[in-house]
């Protein structure tokens, strides 16, 4: 057992914690200034600080690191990832907890962001030619955004077998109809591709009736009807969206992987995603203890600083405990992918989708609460990530589907 | 030991839930929607719907409901509270939680609202005939508003003694100095006067340091710097400001009781307004645990009902017994308040200050997460309530302050 | 709603009180030592420090304190209730948390021990004059002990649908098979008669399936195997048997209430017995907190008393508050069996038995923390106490099957 | 990172896997017997089973398998640890894993029970020749066992420095008074020298007053007073003792390291020893967690398998995200011990120490519950893996005291 990065891990870490602290963070506030400005004005505009920080981190290599090793030749080359290959998960997982820290820059900055990279991973692993040379390439480049369209309205979508929208193959063409919601990163001028996961034949077996299929936002029948909130947040420029289709027609070539296949690309997709979100909530969970201990030690009450008062050293103690065990947890599961693929780390990747948003969520909320009520307010960022990791419980499947997940295999062992 | 209401207050509780049920609640998301569309316009203004309905609450004698019983004569019988003497804590109590059910507006349709509520208990119990007439009448008369000035933003407020902003007599004057901030309700249009906290002697013992002014917002030297956010939300048109006070002066008769006696208005202040923000909160878990099985019974994954798939149920039972535990400390706490005053009540409002919003914002949580990704947005009103609660588990002193009033009254017991 | 005792209720607990201060608590220690020693010398007998106590009890009308009102005449007055009438359950519930400060021996000394109180009240409501002249008065009168057999060890019997033993009628016999586990009362010389639960008519509907039989326990072929512990503890001289019954032929007319209505008569006696073991754990609770506080004011580590270290303080706040919103509960629970019988109070019963011993657990827990290694010793009473809590979160019913409970009334009000 | 066991690990986990499952699980219940049927006689006595256990395991080299890498030398060669040279506690921590799957048997048959381990290392680092030829050699070789005597009765033991039994040093002689308690294992006939720790010059500073002397238990002045329970439960024949010490003298030379050094060994002592300690605990876990399931698959209500009632599989799956969780901070802790010492640890031994018990006593009581009253009775392991449990709450430290370290530790980072 060898707990210590490896040396391309660290040199790597050692880049983006520096560009972190030197490039992005100087400029978060600005950056959120200018969003903030556009969206009062009634748009939703990126601003042109992300432009120049992405050139920047492409300049160093920094882009792209998430390219799952494997399958990124000759993309690692071409599309500046340091170094020219494609990292591990156990590799890049430390990389996405530095980008935590900045969770609303930093992924966008170095082209690592969800839902972009697992768009950009199932391209790679399950798209043809033509279907990478025309939205993969771009993707990677940075020209474009694109969405994933799976969550729906009107079903309780954690039963992802409850997908109600449409997917019908007429001839050589895709007729795609329903309403998708929370669909990340819509809002985004950029934002050019989605795919749309859908119901193809309500006959086949339970696994087998959905198809992912790649749908153009721009084409006709395809309307963003509103943003939707997550707890009074809206993300912008990003956003989640409800977006309707109405008898949109694509080309059946735009099919991933084949008809009825969604599932069997679904499994795959989501296990190193899931490692990203964990691992950059681990970095939100460290920023918010830092801020806490700090305001506890500037702040007096009752003739002490705060942190020496009633429980509260003790809940940073269980702050750190808590991170420290759930960093392990993940690292061990992105080891596991590595060394035996997805279904190698099936309860893993389900186990750290329970622990690190609930984990985050009581550490921020407990960092917030050190601050008094200026911990509630737009002065500090704690909210924001409150939200973020609030939301991370449903996002991607819901505590209680992964719990179940993890129960099943464990019982499974007995049977 | 006898749990039923007594019959006054089953009365009003009839009559009130009516009007909740059948004025407040249709009107509810139009209410909402103005008050949005005037601060897209980058306004904050009150909806003409609020009129109508407190006119109406009036009309029906639910005007002032709060009115502490033995303070009240002869403004009961004035300003239209229903059957014209105050209720007790304990029979006021059950109408708090029905409010609570449309604690966004409800409270302030029944002129029930904080701060305004806590202001005019001061006024009554230690105004002089000429601060009641001059702020106490409009405010029972509904024609004006109040904000009370403590919390500051450079000190740690949960220890009242940090309070640095001051209020100097000088001569037959007072001169105010520094910032207040998460003065509720001076975002208002109507709200006309703050209760101000200030140091005005600190040589004097902790708790004979600081006084309270009536301080009229018009004052030259007054400046709402901005409103500040609670978990990215205003609470438009009411409000959480950021107030700025610069050599403020105001006439010594201003001051309320007297120099150096703030601390002993603060204390037999907040008894009430704990059981009336305890009981709303519980009024809105209510709701939150009904959405919650309706929603469960509603939606199906992996073909059941919602409520039947894994925890859900017990999560369901331990709602409701939290709520009911925590119903029944509040009524305690009130009927304590109602026959030895806040002395005899000084462990129970503190326990009922932290347990009350845990419960409503784990009960609220719950909820959510039953909903699924829609219970995070604008569809559902969890979101706003959950805000509601978690910033009250800040307001009116933190978890942490209130646990250790428990503790030293427990403790001092053994001593 | 009046919180306060009815006057009855005030003067009998002044007297408990002082009847456990001043006679029982000087003779605990003996009395344990006593039994003790019997086991060690290989018997398990009771102390003659329990005939001394019982007596005096009895002779100041603390005796059969338990008896419901409405059922007790002539009892009450035969048997030296105090004041020759019943109490209600809310005017008995504050007896039984004074009784549960000593609770290895005061229920006994006042003859209001389970499961005695739970089959007098079966026999008194369901026994017929001949039962009652055999088994009810010489159990009132203090004679006679008796048993429960409910719980097998084969089954889930947290399903009581499921027990197997039989109760087979068979011309004016009835003839019983099986055997009962954890029949608490069995070890103790005076235990002569036990009511029995068994499987009469395995084609009638699930909850008629079962019959309640009076056998004593020296009946030919009754063999009590041995005794088991809870948590390494034997509870004697009481103690939780294992019993076998082999063709025990007992007459027909120990038939309670009629063939297959066992259920019918464990639905109305668990209410009344729930709220007494809960009061009793809220008795015990109570004491943990004053041991918790007395030891942490009196041992110091790092300069200062245990109290203020860390969160010890805020432990104690939080103990405060669970122990009295149970005990409000408990209350509650218990008014509404008195107002409107065990069909009205079927949500509280199980609210309490949830939730009184898992607060009861904690706070235990905690004292014994406060206490060091010293707190798991037989030095104080603590592990005992801990064990009977953990113990009766079984029970009873487990808490799972309580929390169903709940759950399924909650949600039935949306259906 | 690499999160695989060392070869030498692994083949050595297979070798104590089958030796726990082919040699001790046979025999265990006969140990117990054994010891149980001679406390039954007044005796405490070591069962012969133990004697042929450990000739066994010592036949295949699983004998000391705890020595520290770096300190063996010859002794792993000459005390027949496998392979002839010790383990880094990377490579021993999933060996007490496994060992704590018998947790009651398997450390004292491979001779790597506390607290002989850690008296062993102590006498290894600091030990003369000569201590180590009287003491350390039998140790090793089975022949002895040895206590530890630090916790005091009358003081708060969690702050080491309020110790109050004396050594002093008077001539070349030690002079000892004073009383020890919960000194575990002086109950077993072959321990026959204890490591006292003891005040020698209440004049120096805080962490120079206290002195290590070995104390042959047969020395004149020393007296077992009494045996401890924890939880009801003695632990014979191993036990834990209350132990007097009235002008015992001893032999200078028997001082450790030197005198007002004992905390420098102290704290050198306590990391590997805590390690094992988790390991063991989480075996235990392990076992507890298989135990349910089954009992869950096996027992019907309400028509389903426990396991698929309720809240039954989250908790199932709970158990198993916090024993990963816990084991994989251990394992880091181990590792972190073993590439830079006891300091470059302290924060992660004390993380350990307080989560791991935690996680073990939750997982045992979910286990219990599952079982339901058969689960606290002697016919399943769980109470004793719980008492065991919940002691290491309290043993080697308070849970308190070690969230005391990491927060300081925390805290420091942004002094």
């Amino acid at each position: 057992m060898d707990f210590s990065p490896s040396p391309r891990a660290a040199e790597l870490a050692a880049l983006v914690s520096a560009f972190v602290t030197d490039e992005i963070e100087p400029v978060h506030d600005a950056y959120h200034h200018d969003v903030a400005a556009a969206r009062a004005a009634g748009e939703w505009a990126e601003s042109p600080i992300m432009g120049e920080l992405r050139a920047k981190a492409r300049a160093q290599g920094l882009w792209n690191l998430f390219l799952p090793v494997g399958h990124d030749q000759p993309y690692a080359e071409k599309y500046g990832t340091h170094g020219g290959a494609g990292l591990s998960n156990s590799d890049y997982a430390p990389l996405a907890e530095l980008m935590g820290r900045a969770t609303f820059l930093a992924p966008y900055v170095f082209n690592c962001n969800a839902p972009d990279t697992g768009n950009m991973e199932v391209l790679l692993k399950y798209g043809t030619e033509e279907q990478k040379a025309a939205w993969l390439e771009p993707l990677l480049d940075g020209r474009i955004r694109s969405a994933f369209g799976m969550t729906e309205p009107g079903v309780a979508s954690s039963d992802a077998t409850n997908m109600a929208a449409t997917a019908i193959v007429d001839g050589d063409e895709v007729v795609i109809n329903g309403t998708k919601w929370f669909s990340t990163g819509v809002g985004h001028p950029d934002c050019k591709i989605m795919i749309f996961m859908g119901l193809s034949d309500p006959n086949a077996d339970r696994h087998h009736r959905h198809t992912m299929v790649l749908v153009p936002l721009d084409s006709p029948g395809v309307t963003i009807e509103r943003m939707l909130s997550t707890m009074n947040v809206y993300d912008e420029p990003v956003g989640h969206g409800e977006v309707t289709f109405t008898d949109v027609r694509v080309p059946a070539s735009n099919i991933l992987l084949g008809e009825g296949r969604a599932f069997e690309i679904a499994q795959g997709r989501l296990g190193p995603g899931r490692i990203h979100h964990c691992m950059r909530l681990l970095g939100q969970a460290e920023v918010a203890l830092e801020l806490a201990i700090k305001r506890g030690l500037s702040r007096t009450a009752f003739g002490k600083p705060l942190v020496k008062l009633g429980g509260n050293s003790e809940r940073i103690a269980d702050a750190r405990i808590a991170i420290d065990q759930a960093r392990l947890l993940v690292l061990s599961a992105a080891w596991k992918l590595d060394v035996g693929g997805p279904m190698n780390a099936l309860s893993e990747v389900s186990q750290i989708k329970v622990i690190v948003p609930n984990v985050a969520q009581q550490v921020i909320d407990m960092a917030i609460q050190l601050h008094g009520a200026g911990g509630l307010s737009q002065d500090v960022p704690l909210s924001a990530m409150w939200t973020n990791a609030r939301a991370l419980r449903l996002a991607d499947g819901p505590d209680e589907v992964h719990r179940g997940v993890v129960a099943r295999l464990e019982i499974g062992k007995h049977l």
